[in-house]
């Protein structure tokens, strides 16, 4: 990440690979601090409007936010006939919890984010996205996620929801860590986590799929189109213990959505060649 | 578009829009001239390979030149039972081609381009994507587009694979040319045209398809993930004067592809919500 200043101008360079990079011309930078865990930077950017970067890479804008938040929670969500009790681990902006709570069966939305000062940058900076954190149902752990799904039992749905593979989040691209949520879920639960882009990151969705293969039957893989991440192209594992269908409530619930749709439920399963490949 | 050293790193950098941009990092810079009609790259770049660039926008690069060479043949293609004669105007890189050639039932495939140079370009550096252009099925034209199709007849698929509506290609997002292809076609003719990105070009996309209603009744956007174009998601218009249908040789013809499939035909034209709005 770097932040150049020429003629007069601010840009935000994300360097996706040693030799890939994004950049978005910044208007006025609004934080830029070190946490206990990594480097926060909020920015207002012409095209995408609000950033957030951790540690040099885009978690989310305001203007692309939507695709993201909105397909990995209503994918798994619409899998369910009443889910209950939802996790998420990671997503401290709190875009997947405002996506839960959508869903009226919902009781209990938990959000375990190792990082509390991105919940705060997420509350001062993005209200639109982290609106639904006061929301009753809502409960914030802040600690590791690994440890607190130990604990966690009859979940009907884990989403880890993490930053790259490297830094705070390696620890929930282990095998180890995918047996422990199986087991903190009920028998009818999923887990789906971010797997990062089938152009650039096929190594690591490999290793992924194989690890959740140790403690899950049935693995599925869906994509999305978010601008902001490397490639554009973006790719989401779904784990579960029975093959998972769509409930038929996804399509009579009539939600507020801007990227999915009842057709994109099971369209976005449908999978390019090379894609087919990976997961063959 | 800029080359700048940097530690003994070349990078060539596409300024997607004023405020957003695209940069790769480049081995060896292979070509880079200024034709009759535009400027002209060729670099080889890491990520992505070998990459052809006019007047600084990404055409072509080898490792994701399948995505928009298959996307905008193969999907028009399957919704004819036997296309015969086939018109590309513009993609002078000769991709487009290579995938017409694969269906077996085409007799002529006509590449209308008006940069000589850019084919030349293509034969010295892009063997694997100009291989079909001395095809004895191939016909090549260098002339002004607009102008060819006002002679054309009796085709069965025209497709418009043009740069950006500025420059050279302007006049091939204009009302009147989609009134020259629609007299150019069969009664059971398709035309597609590529349509830029539905999150950075709304209002172009709206203008095309506007000016497409002028000339044909039925008018559908599909899409697909290009990883080097601006957004990482690329629309595709496809009109025609019947309502379109895949054939149901687009089941049993086996063809070599990367990224479409026999069930990617119908799920391309599955839209996220904020596309379908576009359209609506």
């Amino acid at each position: 990440m770097g932040l150049d200043a020429n003629k007069q101008q601010t840009w935000f360079t994300e360097y996706q690979t040693d030799s890939l990079s994004l950049g978005l011309r910044v208007e006025t930078i609004l934080a830029s601090d070190t946490t206990p865990f990594q480097k926060l930077l909020v920015a207002e950017t012409e095209t995408f409007g609000r950033l957030l970067a951790l540690d040099g890479a885009v978690q989310t804008t305001a203007r692309d936010e939507f695709v993201y938040h909105e397909m990995i929670t209503h994918v798994p969500l619409f899998m369910l006939d009443a889910p209950k009790k939802v996790a998420v681990i990671g997503g401290g902006d709190g875009g997947a919890i405002r996506e839960i709570l959508k869903h009226p069966s919902v009781e209990e939305a938990h959000l375990v984010e190792i990082d509390a000062e991105v919940v705060e940058a997420s509350r001062r900076f993005f209200p639109e996205i982290s609106c639904a954190l006061d929301d009753p149902r809502t409960s914030i752990h802040y600690t590791d996620g690994i440890r607190w799904v130990k604990e966690a039992r009859n979940f009907d749905l884990i989403i880890v929801d993490s930053t790259d593979p490297v830094g705070p989040a390696e620890g929930l691209f282990q095998p180890q860590f995918y047996q422990t949520i199986a087991d903190a879920l009920t028998d009818d639960g999923l887990m789906v986590a971010q797997s990062e882009s089938p152009f650039l990151h096929q190594p690591l969705i490999r290793h992924m799929r194989e690890g959740l293969e140790t403690a899950f039957p049935h693995i599925k893989l869906y994509l999305a189109a978010i601008p902001t991440y490397p490639s554009g192209l973006w790719s989401f594992l779904m784990a579960s213990r029975k093959s998972p269908a769509p409930s038929p409530r996804h399509l009579t619930l009539n939600l507020e959505t801007r990227y999915w749709t009842p057709q994109l439920q099971t369209a976005a399963f449908v999978l390019p060649r090379f894609v087919e490949e990976l997961m063959a």
